[in-house]
């Protein structure tokens, strides 16, 4: 069909004024009288819907005076300016065609909904403002972080999601499986028997694709991931998802400061792409969901990160302990309370917190010179705290071998990648980032439930 | 690290040329003789190495001959032309460091391994001249799709992985669960408890996200998906993963020639992306794994895609019945020979075969008029056969219901896919693309395990 989108009408109004446009879309708000009415139409591709005037002239006046909230129209008339209304410019319809009306019990009215009530209808929640913003941005935070790592020649790497190791026993971990549950196969001696699965072993959804992602990083240089992972964590809050997206970058022949290059350039690349890609989203989030959301970005924009090591920031921490409800000392791992401080009222501005003791952080980071801590760097921002977290990783085999012993981590279940040390290891970093919780970050949304099309949470999968 | 990267370099070797160079990689070859030594280093960001020349002047002369193939070194020297050598330019060495060398037992020696044993060390692969060739290609169309639906605002909703519903029983699913195998809970009339679940349900892993997606184009317009999806199915072939990706773009306010003139463009749009992006890559398929690729890829780009309806194209196939292994007839499904008849001999191009007979298709797509085929559609290509398959879907409540009822579906099973029938329904379309498949496609590469980096497929989950 041939139709003009709203979003191609605001962008280039110029060349539609005064012209003929036809442009489909679902209706927001009918005010009819009985000479004339309006109609309030939203196509789904701009963030501000479209006026339409239309007539007791036409045939099917009576039919469209009728449509509800939510009817799909097809308009055919002539862009008019209105310089004297809110809105810069409306159709005046010389055919309105109604390609689907809305049953008497469309559950959005132009009241404002609870976006708790809006969760249980999550398959007609995108057609309000909210949520019409919210996955919008969702898209072109993606796309921007595509770009950032494709136009730097990064190769975008699918990692399993079906796994039959567990990276680094983060969380609780979904089983995937064939097997019929009422009267699985066991083995001799009791256990289930595995070999009769769809993969002849015992199989989990991923938890994180980094160690695969070294693979491809000590062949190709500069990889990244961007694909969903799974924790089964029992933990109802608004933070946590069974099901998310991360993107997890790995570099090689790069350190710890080439890491923390990487990440703060590609914050700053996302904010600026979504503050460019969607202004009129961002401003409404700032004006209704967030107020301080675009001095806050604009802030992470215009600022160098800064950079302290965990010691460093304990210390200014442990005189600040009577603020905390949790009291730091060296060793403990810092709270959000904690990590907010530092970012907020210390630094005012982001800050990457490096070097953290090694009993706090996972095996395969690098261990530093003095023994005790390892080449991690976790960037915190305003507002939310902890965004990304990385390292280097350790790339002398004995050191890791050693660590993984002393985790008792078993070497043959790791012995690809402990090749990647045998076989020309090169030093080499990566991080990981949640990516809703980027998408909380630049909306200014609080619940994760919020940010994905179709949330998956502790006994909630519908 | 400050280092150039070989693309860098032959990207823009006039900027280089007599200038001083730092380079990171791995080690493809290296011979030596008692004064000086040729280096091969191959760094992961062009296809085309660079040759190194090393010399006895170096302290660590010694260390550097002994270098077996997968070593890492860092060089540093000046980059200088070498007219009469088939390489453009060498880097006459000033320092080399052995960053990380390589043990005797390296699998990926000078000679030629075969797929299959390649298979068995898929952490290792990327590091051959194949692989990185499929892999930074595999990346590119990635991107290229991505970057075709995103220039047009169409919007990438990440619809869920774990389901509780079956999409429209394609093949076999995978079951998702926390529950313990040995002692699965039972309910008491003796079924599983899936109460005591993660989810409180019984899920699974998606086998397609049209349903999702359909429910944001009605609210976006244009959307499209690019995720995993899953398939159980014990057939071990060459075109059968457990574990593949998709892309389903939904349009709204579009019919069958839209969603036709989507695909064209979008398939259309890869190939140049990657002919453009990935010449050297794209020459080495074309002369070491597929003779034709080229000149059928760029016959793509250069036909207007032929349409045909299955009626059509069924009286065109009974005339030829005597070629085929099994015999076409009107109400058959069409087999990969038949398509690629079709295609390759009748078209001599890419065709979209339009409205099949509604048995072998799914329940919701658009019925015709003639209330014996649907709006559906596959794009047949050379060499392949049927890369996508489409539909306009049926978007009239009362049709869509009794099709249901016909296939023995239960509405309360599709309450929010019914929802969209009867709130400001409107004609769409989309299609999926299995992205594997579209990845063979334009590498010439004929088994599925070859393109996915670590494949899944029946017992097989390393």
């Amino acid at each position: 069909m041939d139709l003009t989108t709203v979003r191609e009408i605001f962008k280039n109004k110029e060349a539609y004024l005064d012209k003929e446009v036809q442009v489909g879309g679902w209706v927001r708000s009918n005010r009819g009288s009985k000479a004339f009415g309006f109609v309030v139409l939203n196509d789904g591709t701009y963030f501000e819907p479209i006026q339409v005037v239309y007539h007791d002239t036409m045939d099917n006046f009576a039919d469209i005076s009728k449509c509800n909230v939510g009817a799909a129209l097809i308009v055919r008339g002539t862009l008019v300016a209105t310089p004297e209304a809110k809105q810069p410019f409306e159709i005046q319809a010389e055919e309105v065609t109604v390609e689907g009306p809305s049953a008497p019990d469309y559950p959005l009215q132009k009241k404002r909904h609870s976006f708790e009530y809006l969760r249980t209808i999550a398959h007609l929640r995108p057609r309000t403002n909210t949520f019409q913003a919210v996955f919008r941005v969702r898209s072109l935070i993606a796309y921007a972080i595509h770009q950032y790592f494709q136009e730097r020649q990064f190769v975008y790497v699918h990692t399993p999601l079906i796994t039959s190791s567990d990276c680094e026993g983060a969380g609780e971990m979904f089983q995937v499986t064939t097997l019929d549950l009422k009267n699985a196969p066991l083995t001799e001696d009791g256990a289930i028997d595995y070999s009769q699965d769809f993969f002849g072993k015992e199989t989990n959804l991923t938890v994180s694709g980094q160690l695969n992602g070294e693979t491809y990083a000590m062949a190709f240089r500069n990889i990244y991931t961007f694909g969903p992972t799974f924790r089964a964590e029992n933990s109802n809050t608004t933070r946590h998802a069974a099901e998310f997206w991360m993107i997890e970058p790995e570099i090689a022949f790069a350190d710890l400061d080439d890491d923390m290059d990487l990440a703060e350039g590609m914050l700053k690349h996302v904010i600026r792409y979504v503050l460019e890609n969607a202004p009129e989203e961002m401003n409404f989030f700032n004006s209704f969901v967030d107020k301080g959301l675009l001095d806050r970005l604009n802030g992470v924009l215009n600022s160098e990160f800064g950079r302290v090591t965990y010691t460093d920031a304990v210390k200014i921490l442990e005189e600040n302990n009577h603020r905390f409800e949790y009291k730091v000392s060296w060793g403990c791992d810092l709270q959000t309370e904690h990590e907010r401080f530092l970012t907020e009222e210390v630094f005012k501005r982001p800050v990457f917190v490096t070097d953290y003791p090694k009993e706090i952080k996972a095996f395969y980071m690098k261990l530093n010179e003095d023994g005790k801590t390892v080449a991690a760097m976790d960037c915190l921002v305003p507002g939310i705290g902890e965004i990304i977290g990385g390292s280097q990783r350790e790339d002398n085999y004995d050191k890791l071998v050693a660590r993984m012993e002393e985790l008792g981590l078993k070497k043959e279940d790791y012995e690809f990648y402990l090749d990647l040390r045998r076989f020309g290891s090169t030093r080499h970093a990566g991080f990981g980032l949640g990516f809703e919780r980027c998408v909380m970050y630049l909306t200014g949304m609080g619940n994760i439930r919020d940010v994905i099309p179709f949330p998956r949470t502790v006994k909630n999968c519908d």
